[in-house]
């Protein structure tokens, strides 16, 4: 009996387990509600003997026709041609569109092509159907496309579109973005909530693109991200809200920016930023492709001032270790000459960098270079650079030696772990000038030693989050008072609010970057949530015109709960992800230079009833109208 | 050793079944990276002695202070405060932001609240804290809402956002867009792919936003749908795409309709009518919200002739069964007056409703008015419209029945099945326009009844597929030619091909529309293919400048499968669901009319800079510049 009711019970087990698989069974039905049995690249020997339909594009043609390779997103086959056909298709244009059934068979014994996926098996064509000839001569071959010009391929993005590297990254995204809301929506209980493009414009930050309307003189403007949106669904009661939002920024020159882009933006109520960041962590952990390798928790940290005395940077590239050193009075026995002035003076400091092999791969001319390029892109003349090479005695091979006493040297080399072959950089100058100099440097040595070969950063994914930065910064254009480090809504660390009313450039903000491989990949902030501060921030420090801000202030002071987010750069993450170089490269329809976009030739004029519709004229170059 | 072995079988498929369930548990967890444990709305019995931390809104105090009733989007819950703190906190100002830690306990036997979700428990509160205070007067009580007039609520939208109404169709939209997004994406193979927003204009279709550059006299537009992309997707071998998609048109001043409106936008190659319909139809059941109730498999399906004759429209209503039926010379004996010219006249037709009850629930003053706003709307003059009510004999209680001989009169009575106080109501005139008036009349009738109490619709939803429309009409603003019924992008029915150069006005078009209760939610189609076929239809037939799709033409060359798709429309559907009115009340920021956005007070001007970045300048009314 006791025998029985176990096996019974297994047998419901077993019943019940079968039931549960095949729930769980998501096998994609790809050829769902078509005519095609089955895709190109997935056929295989098992498959051997079936009838088969499948479509795709001709990829070429073989033994004069005889055969022919049918390729689709998945992979291509090769198909036998009945011989009452081929002479009719032997000519037909490659990436014309065919459908054929056929029988799967093995192929013969010795022919298998052990190169490609499908490579064991043939299709026995028994019909073909033309469903669409190509041109016969295409703007780029389509197998050849890395050697065209990248503006003649994004304007034929189709034929790239094509080809396995853009199809898997765009797959990879479109699988990254549904394991990304599964993680929000369906177990941590994020709404999705579409918000509006058409809005009105945000004070500060980028310029955002204006729309105008119906209405003379009243434009909407495209917001250069959801932010205000996000808080006011806090205020709403929302609690947790995310989207895959569209964005715009109008800074059409800058090199790899999309007027266009999209970000993973979240936001919760009654959080503090140790929620936000391990939430996003454990996403990444849960979403992050398989295929791309592993990431690994947590994420260090290190705070702004760590970043910069240590990197130079406030988005340092950990996959290599290199740290810039402060040099002090006390790690010298004597110094004179150009030491001396950046030791001794008030302000000014001495910082090291050791490039490990540097002057075994690096010629004079290349550091030299390096050092123009590098000062050129921090724009500070106020800083002196200098090097020295470590010769094999661990002496310097350079005038330097002169300005200091062997134990110094001695002590340098070992404080900064040079050794015989390594270079050694300084930089002197006021303030952390030095660093972000010798943070380009850093970066731009790196680069250049890879580019010949020469192995300098780690494999993997390197994440950082970058906290305590300073609430505000001087003014970018060098004009009186402060600006925002992010943006106006970012609240103060609690720790410094007595600063606020008096020195508030002291003020740290609750802002955290997420950084990956040296790009800035996502910023939040815990936000304001008390209108009088808010108000305050907006007008007495920023002074910025709050009547742009009503509504918000307003919304503050209407029982708005404790609030924070985040908003990730999904572009760039996917770009990293994929080790991409651009972001041009995971976006289907991407615009090159100036916001171009050359598939449509737009930007493009629209007519004279377009503009009078919206009470417009344009202003030639001169002032007058057209 | 049988025994055992089953047992020890049973104890791993017994720790294997535990696993998956472990795996499958996907409780959300709304709480998760806070210091809340749970939410106000879910405390229950079982929760009694837990010791819990809850977030949240003052929704009211009771006895003097002594209770007040803390709320979030989940619902609200009794908190008791301890004595020493009652006086602090009474005169707080409900809407304020507290977080609260206390203990669960049942409440008092006899003291259960039956009408509150966690009525049987109350929280005994150990320490309260006041996050944030709410102004003491708000622009509407937040309970009160609905006899707030709608600018007003959507000027402080976050507001409303907080109720039970808006909280609820929000996450229903969610989860709704989440179930389509895995069927789509997990079960079907589709790539969900982001289409650019800084387009270039599309000929033909509704005005579209334009959006200045810097370089002078360059627009770019906002696209109304992404019909151009995902046909190049598909030209790109993607083979299934969707988007949830943001769509832009610019006509401000219609009502019910948002200048940004979202779309379930896909594409799929190698299909047809019957695939894409069929993929609908399967997703929409696996997503259906459980809670709005079922829906029925297959939707029905009619062509665009029969829709037009039997219901004088091509998005009927299908949850009321009248129809219109067409009378012909035959029906009658002998006819005089009224009735002779429409049966005898070439190009003339008759047409009658019946309106069960009609002359049971309907003055003569009422119909009268029906008619006047039917004709308005259908704004055609040509049509005579009349009516009789069907008395207790079967006579009809009107001058009609002296123009025909009572045979004839028993005849339509039967024909119509006219009951004794129905309402009969004829339409003569040209071609379909007694349809038309007719279908505006069987329409404005039932709301008429339907306002008094009588109910005329069936609940629930009642799908509809329309196909067979012409593929093209003539033009709307009564110019010569032809234009698209849809979109120029359409296929022409194969049957019709021979008449495309000919008589194309007979050709009907692969397209097919998505019909619920009555509104128009979704409209796709087999696209052209063949670029030859598609440049003779945009410049032969349309008469479009093709240079605006020059792009497009070329890529249908480079070897464009066959494909099709459709759009639904996400913000309507969601608000039949949902049986709300206005799609502005399943939108979390709607705009009002005219595009206005009483929140943030958008369209705005901007500044004299940014006109002048963009090299614009403002028309004024009499033409010249500002």
């Amino acid at each position: 009996m006791n025998v029985l009711t176990n096996i019974s019970l297994l047998n419901n087990f077993n019943k019940f387990c079968l039931r549960l698989f095949r729930n769980l069974r998501t096998a994609p039905t790809e050829t769902s509600f078509t005519n095609r049995s089955h895709l190109c690249g997935e056929l295989r020997s098992h498959n051997a003997g079936e009838n088969v339909t499948l479509c795709g594009w001709l990829q070429f043609h073989r033994l004069n026709g005889a055969f022919i390779v049918l390729r689709d997103w998945c992979g291509s086959v090769q198909l036998i041609l009945p011989k009452n056909i081929i002479e009719e298709y032997k000519s037909l244009p490659l990436e014309s569109v065919l459908e054929v059934k056929g029988t799967v068979s093995l192929r013969p014994q010795g022919l298998e092509n052990k190169k490609m996926a499908t490579g064991d098996i043939e299709v026995n064509v028994s019909e073909l159907k033309l469903l669409n000839m190509c041109m016969s001569s295409l703007p780029f071959e389509v197998q050849s496309f890395n050697q065209v010009k990248e503006s003649l391929r994004i304007k034929h993005r189709y034929l790239e579109l094509r080809l396995p590297h853009l199809q898997q990254v765009l797959r990879l995204r479109s699988k990254f973005v549904m394991s990304v809301r599964d993680y929000l929506a369906n177990k941590n209980g994020f709404v999705e909530v579409e918000t509006p493009t058409l809005f009105r414009r945000t004070p500060g930050g980028a310029r955002e693109f204006v729309v105008p309307t119906h209405t003379p003189g009243k434009f909407y403007s495209l917001p250069q991200s959801p932010q205000q949106f996000k808080q006011l669904l806090m205020v709403g009661a929302l609690d947790r809200y995310f989207q895959i939002a569209r964005c715009y920024r109008d800074e059409g020159t800058k090199p790899d920016r999309q007027p266009e882009f999209t970000q993973i933006d979240l936001e919760m109520s009654f959080v503090d930023q140790e929620g936000v960041i391990s939430l996003i962590e454990d996403m990444l952990q849960e979403a992050w492709p398989e295929e791309c390798g592993p990431i690994t928790l947590p994420f260090p940290r290190l705070n702004y001032h760590e970043v910069i005395t240590s990197y130079g940077v406030d988005k340092p590239d950990l996959r290599f270790q290199w740290k810039i050193l402060h040099l002090k009075p006390e790690h010298f026995d004597s110094v004179q000459g150009i030491f001396q002035k950046y030791l001794t003076s008030e302000g000014l400091t001495l910082q090291v960098l050791r490039i490990p092999e540097g002057a075994k791969h690096l010629s004079n001319k290349e550091v030299e270079e390096i050092k123009t390029a590098s000062s050129l892109k921090v724009a500070d003349d106020s800083v002196k650079v200098f090097q020295c090479k470590i010769k094999e005695d661990g002496s310097w091979s350079s005038g330097l030696s002169r300005h200091l006493d062997d134990t110094s040297r001695c002590r340098i080399n070992s404080l900064s772990g040079a050794e015989p072959g390594d270079l050694l950089i300084f930089a002197g100058g006021p303030k952390f000038n030095p660093h972000l100099i010798l943070g380009q440097i850093r970066l731009n040595t790196a680069n250049l030693l890879e580019s010949k070969g020469i192995k300098v950063r780690e494999d993997g994914f390197q994440f950082l989050w970058v906290d305590n930065f300073p609430l505000f910064l001087p003014k970018e254009n060098g004009g009186e008072g402060l600006e925002s480090a992010h943006h106006p809504f970012t609240a103060p660390h609690s720790e410094d609010l007595n600063h606020l009313y008096s020195k508030p450039e002291l003020v740290r903000g609750q802002h955290y970057d997420l950084v990956l491989n040296g790009n800035e990949i996502g910023g939040g902030s815990i936000r304001i949530h008390d209108s009088k501060l808010q108000r305050y921030i907006l007008s007495d420090i920023l002074k910025e015109d709050i009547s742009e801000l009503e509504h918000l202030l307003f919304a503050l002071d209407c029982g708005a709960p404790p609030h924070g987010g985040i908003a990730l750069g999904l572009d760039r993450l996917i770009a990293i992800m994929c080790k991409k170089d651009s972001i041009r490269d995971v976006i289907a329809f991407p615009k090159i230079m100036g916001g171009k976009d050359p598939l449509s030739d737009s930007p493009a004029s629209i007519s004279q009833a377009d503009m009078d519709y919206y009470h417009l004229k344009l202003k030639t170059q001169d002032g007058h109208s057209e």
